[in-house]
C-alpha cells in the first residue's frame, strides 16, 4: 500500500515514522517548507529535517526537533562572536545545513538534496519538500509583522498572531515528485501538524488542492488539537487569537471539502457527531503517540480502517 | 614602539605572539592570504585564523592551528553525509569561518571582517590580511597542479614541488591599512614562515615591495629553517625540490634586497660570515620557540636589538 502523508514538524513526523514503520519505502511524506530561512546564510529547514531525523531514527528524544546527543560547541563561539544565537543550531545538525546550502547553490533543486541528505542517512520513505521555490511564512501580530522562525522561536509564540500570509506562495509549484507520489497513493494521511502554518501552506502551493481532489484514495486527518490542547507548539493558542475555538471539530472544519475521515482522540469522542455532520467518517482511538510503540500503532490502525 | 610583522601560519603566528606580548596594540601584523580557499561555499583562511587563534590565545597547543579544546561532531557528521572531510574545520572554528562567509557576501572586506573577528575574541595587535582581493597558491607538482590546501592537507605536502604561483596576485593591492602600518612601522620583522608559499605572496602584493624599500625601518628576517630543517611544514622539502640547499643561508639569499638585518638560531652560528656577506648584520640567538616565554623572549631580544 503506498501512502502519503503531509506533515510539519514534531507531531507529524512522529506520525510520519509510524507510517514508516508500517510500509517502509513505500511512504511519501510531503512537508511544509514554509518556516525554512536564512541563518549565517545557511539554507535551514526547520520542519524537513525534523521529519528526516525523526524517520532517520537520530531525532533529539525530548525537543523532537534536532539530533540525539548533539553538541553547541559551534554556537558556544557564535555567541562568543556577538553572532546571532537565538536559533540553537547543533554541532551535528549545521553538516546537514552547510552541505544543503551548498547543494542549492550549485543549483540542486531542494527536492533532490533532501533526498540525498535523507538516503544518506538511511531514511526508507521518500521525503519530498512541498516545492523547490522559497516560501516565507509571514505572522501579523500584535508585535509588528515577524519572519515566521522570528515568531516562533526567537519570541516563542508570545506575540499575538492577527493573521498569517505564505511569501513566495504565489511562485511554488507542485513538483512532479508530488504528482507521482500523491497519483499512486492508495491513502492520503494529514498528520497532526499546525492547520495553519504547517498543513495550510502545503495545501497553497500550487496544483496541490487539484491533485488531492483528482485523488480517489481517502483522505484521513489526525486532529492536532487533542482535549482543547496542542500537544506542542502554538496551534490552540493561534485559534483562539484567530477568533476560533481550539478544538478538533474546528481543525475538522478547516479541512472540510479535501478530508473525508477524521481520526479523533477518546478524549473529544462528544466531537464525534459533529464532525460526522461534516461528512466525515470517524476513527476514535488513542492519538496521543507517546513513543514509537504508539506510533506504531496509531499508524497500523489508520492503515488498517483505511482498506476495512 | 610600532611594530610590523609578516607571518604565515603555525611559525609566524607564534613570533607575533611573542612581539604583542611586548608591544601590545602597537603590532600589526599582515598575514598571507594565499592559502585561503573555499570549502562547503565557506571562506576558510587557515593563516589568518591561526595568527588570530594564536594571538587571541585559544589555538590549540598541540597543533599550533584550530581552537584549544575544540570538537569534531560536525566533521563527524560531514563524513556520515559522505561530503568533504579532509580539511579537520572543528566546531568552535566553524563559527569563525560562518561568520566570516557572512560578512563578506554581505559587502565588507576582508581586512574589515578579520578586525571585527579578532576584537571580539580580544586580540590587541592589528591583524591584517595581505589584501582584501582572493588570491588561490597553485602548486605545481609531480601529481599535477594541486589547489595549496589539496597539496597541504589532504596530500600532507607529499607531491614533488616543481613550481608554485599565485593566481589572482596581478588584481590584489596593498591597503590602506597596510600602507598605513608600513609607513608608521619602526621595524620591520619577516616571522620565521615558509619563503615561498607564506612570505612570497605577501611580498608579490602589488605596491608591497615599493612600501617596505620606502621604509627606513630596519627589516630583520626570522629563519624558518634551523638546522637544515622546518621546524613545522614543507619549507625544507620544497627548498630540496626547487633546486637549493635548505639552510637558513638561502632563505637569507631569497629575501636580499628586501630585509637587511637575519636571525639566526646558535646551530647555524656557521652561516653568519656568509650571510653577513649578503651586507646583512646578523644576530644570533635560540630561535626555536618552545612555549609563551621563549616567544616573548625571542621578540624582546629583536626589539632590543633593533633599538640599540
Amino acid at each position: 500500500m503506498n501512502l502519503l502523508a503531509l506533515a510539519g514538524g514534531v507531531g507529524g513526523a512522529k506520525l510520519a515514522d509510524g507510517l514508516q514503520r508500517v510500509v517502509g519505502e513505500n511512504l511519501s511524506v510531503v512537508v511544509n517548507t514554509g518556516d525554512d530561512f536564512q541563518l549565517h546564510d545557511l539554507h535551514i529547514a526547520p520542519d524537513l529535517d525534523t521529519v528526516m531525523y525523526t524517520l532517520a531514527g537520530i531525532a533529539n528524544r525530548a525537543n523532537g526537533w534536532g539530533i540525539e546527543g548533539d553538541t553547541y560547541n559551534n554556537l558556544e563561539m557564535i555567541s562568543q562572536y556577538g553572532g546571532e544565537d537565538w536559533f540553537r543550531l547543533g554541532d551535528r545538525d549545521l553538516a546537514t545545513h552547510l552541505l544543503r546550502s551548498q547543494m542549492l547553490r550549485g543549483g540542486y533543486t531542494l527536492t533532490h538534496v533532501t533526498r540525498n541528505l535523507s538516503n544518506a542517512l538511511g531514511v526508507r520513505a521518500n521525503i519530498l519538500p512541498m516545492c523547490n521555490e522559497p516560501v516565507a511564512t509571514i505572522v501579523n501580530t500584535n508585535a509588528g509583522e515577524l519572519a515566521f522562525q522570528e515568531y516562533f522561536v526567537h519570541r516563542r509564540w508570545q506575540p499575538i498572531l492577527k493573521s498569517y500570509r505564505f511569501h513566495g506562495i504565489d511562485k511554488a509549484r507542485v513538483t512532479p515528485e508530488i504528482t507521482n507520489a500523491i497519483q499512486n497513493a492508495h491513502a492520503i494521511i494529514f498528520c497532526p501538524s499546525n492547520p495553519f502554518v504547517s498543513i495550510e501552506p502545503i495545501l497553497s502551493v500550487k496544483g496541490m488542492r487539484d491533485l488531492l481532489k483528482k485523488s480517489r484514495a481517502p483522505k484521513i486527518a489526525v486532529s492536532p488539537i487533542v482535549g482543547g490542547e496542542a500537544l506542542k507548539g502554538p496551534a490552540a493558542k493561534m485559534f483562539q487569537e484567530l477568533g476560533m475555538e481550539a478544538s478538533a471539530f474546528q481543525v475538522a472544519k478547516l479541512l472540510r471539502g479535501t478530508i473525508d475521515r477524521f481520526v479523533l482522540d477518546r478524549i473529544d469522542e462528544a466531537q464525534a457527531p459533529l464532525i460526522k455532520d461534516l461528512g466525515m467518517r470517524v476513527w476514535v482511538t488513542d492519538t496521543v503517540m507517546r513513543n514509537e510503540v504508539g506510533r506504531e500503532r496509531l499508524a497500523r490502525e489508520i492503515c488498517e480502517w483505511v482498506t476495512r
